[in-house]
């Protein structure tokens, strides 16, 4: 008998779709000189390689069995501990009871997402948001409803607008996504007058924030300082807030660690959830990035990073101010790793993304971001792999990309048909 | 406001349950000396320290930044090439459309429960079946009935019995999940014959053959051979089983490193779940079990573990008829790393438990294993991870609880009443 595949896939899985930033993924594996800002990849060259090498020689030197065997789901104990320090240092005051370790933040939104969302279930996202939180929320069959953002982050008159439509349908809103700390994709950063008055509007509506925080870190300097990084969960005096941070973006993503900070009850689910996900977060990875915080190796990391990828963004934005010039517009990151572009109206990112490919550069296609069918004219870029020089000649071939299009645009306006593309 | 709980809650987590397994480690926790029979951990002396020092020292040595950045979903590639090799000496020709690798088999089986399982869907185990997968099934609201066990694994009658009737009522069955290798938690092997005839019923019913096989590789050499081992996938010319395996039982779990062999229209989709459930397995770990299994050095632990094991199950089985004797019975284990004991049906092996750990033992209660509410008088012991002296110890305090709860019984049968358990 052949197999009817489909009468096998659960709704879930019809509904799930490639990640856009991974298929340009595929695209780089053709082996061709292609500069990529497409993936949000930290830099290579900035990894503590010299400390890594010296904490596991010592991790394996002392035959210890429990780093190389299972362990609690919620974590090795010291290194909850050296979290809840950091969370201080945040501004968060936890309690051993808030916190798990998560294997890198994508399964912490995947664990949030099943603990809290029923199929249909209505959640916010921010317009554009994080492709690979929409995806989890996807694979959950949630609603995604998109809430503008301005240049200080989030719109609150929209977002209170879009809760009360909802209400009047009969639709209840279970919790907002935010990530208020240079946001992927946009680079925007949420004031902190709007940060104290989006903890008042969750409060008064019944609703809770999934706060996404793996930038914090990466303030540049010249643009923000660490007070405007604070988090909302720092003023989170009622439990409404769901606080998700990594070690990915500060030491290295090859290690999975990462977590989420969140009222009890809610972590107690987590855990259970994360139990039959994963078992627990790898030991030896825990183990490496603990023995990373303890020794001091994360907190000589930051003002490197800081200093590391402020350099890439002002070498981009420069290269595409000579470059490119006219025509397109971003807001300047503050920090993090992305540089969000808004192309002339006119221009279609993803219908340009072959012609980029051809020209030997790539980017994520703005599309994807939102979940209302928006951003034809956007393209995000990642500053932070590439190295200065690959940065510029990128932007060079960016340029002779839209250049190109732009042409094309033009005879086919005066041809009266569009060209192929 | 104080916030409702209960409403934010999905009806997947209002569900969840704490592992009983993991409940067991809580126990121990607790800092008194107790001997666990109670998790399946591998024995960490066995772990290939110096191997792992060596590879893990040469891969920082080389500076080579995919080593600790994100990377494909799918799996390192070199390491796919491996899994494939093992595949095809295990009987199974795979192509790289079959594979994904996962951050343990537990990811494996919720993957594959995310990607086929809708809630309310009906899918058979097999009674006593392992608690791990059968988390991962109610996580997402499976329907879960089960199948008898005979000497020689899975009741065949009573499985097309439990079909037909599910037929009758209306209701599909979407797949079988199976452990045909030294099954967790009663050790039982599937035999042969059997399992050519259960590729028929998957085929004859259509129904898809779940086969997580971790414990493959350690068949002891005194009662198993190779040959029976044989995973049913080999023999899967129709693309009906989905196939799980590990490195977690072989090299080490604190690495978390697993893999599933599945029809490309499955694998696809799985992959696609794990994008959004982790994005990828950690580079570092894989790199290392790509080393470990380039060099030889899976290929050297597999007969060391076999030995070891087996040394271990003699060692528990000798005790437990010294000490015990009557009364209890088991299947001698042919391989892997339980021993499933049948208590007295008086006994019940979940109220024996604080009488156990007061004697400083722990087990698993067999009726964790059982969907249906069976096997109050069965427990599950791990003879893999203690040490030699440790079993024998552990065996003695497990008599003497036997002894105490049987008087504590014979003293409530005589005034008449059962005393407080």
């Amino acid at each position: 008998m052949s197999i009817n595949h489909e009468q096998f896939l659960s709704r879930a899985a019809e509904q799930m779709q490639q990640s856009a930033i991974r298929k340009m993924g595929a695209v780089l594996a053709g082996g061709r000189d292609i500069i990529s800002f497409a993936p949000g990849y930290p830099a290579p060259e900035t990894f503590p390689w010299d400390a890594f090498a010296e904490i596991s020689a010592e991790l394996f030197a002392s035959r210890d069995g429990a780093v190389l065997q299972y362990g609690p789901t919620r974590g090795y104990k010291p290194l909850l501990q050296a979290i809840a320090g950091i969370m201080e240092h945040r501004g968060v005051a936890t309690t051993p009871e808030d916190l798990l370790v998560t294997t890198g933040s994508q399964q912490g939104l995947d664990l949030v997402a099943r603990v809290l969302i029923d199929p249909g279930d209505v959640i916010l996202v921010e317009l554009p948001s994080y492709v690979g939180a929409l995806s989890a929320f996807r694979n959950v069959q949630a609603t995604m409803i998109g809430v503008p953002q301005e240049e200080d982050g989030i719109d609150l008159d929209a977002l209170d607008a879009t809760w009360q439509r909802l209400r009047t349908e009969g639709r209840r809103v279970k919790f907002l996504y935010v990530v208020p700390n240079f946001q992927n994709p946009t680079g925007l950063l949420i004031g902190l007058d709007k940060r104290r008055r989006l903890l008042e509007w969750a409060e008064r509506r019944d609703v809770l924030i999934v706060e996404d925080d793996p930038y914090r870190e990466l303030y540049f300097e010249d643009s923000a300082t660490e007070s405007e990084v604070r988090p909302l969960k720092a003023d989170d005096s009622r439990g409404r807030v769901v606080y998700l941070s990594s070690f990915s973006k500060t030491l290295a993503p090859g290690y999975r660690v990462a977590w989420i900070a969140a009222p009890p009850w809610l972590a107690s689910r987590l855990e259970m959830a994360k139990q039959a996900e994963d078992l627990l977060t790898g030991s030896l990875d825990q183990r490496v990035i603990y023995e990373a915080c303890r020794r001091g190796v994360l907190d000589r990391q930051l003002p490197i990073l800081r200093q590391h990828y402020a350099h890439k963004r002002d070498v981009m934005e420069n290269a595409l101010r000579r470059e490119i010039g006219e025509g397109i517009t971003w807001p300047k990151p503050k920090g993090g790793f992305f540089l969000w572009v808004t192309l002339p109206e006119n221009i279609n990112a993803a219908q340009m993304i072959a012609r980029a490919i051809e020209h030997g550069v790539v980017y994520v296609t703005g599309d994807a971001f939102y979940v209302n069918g928006a951003g034809h004219n956007t393209l995000r870029l990642s500053f932070s792999a590439p190295t200065p020089e690959r940065i510029e000649t990128g932007v060079a071939r960016l340029a002779a990309t839209l250049r190109d299009e732009r042409a094309a645009l033009a005879t086919a306006a005066a041809t009266g048909s569009r060209g192929a593309s």
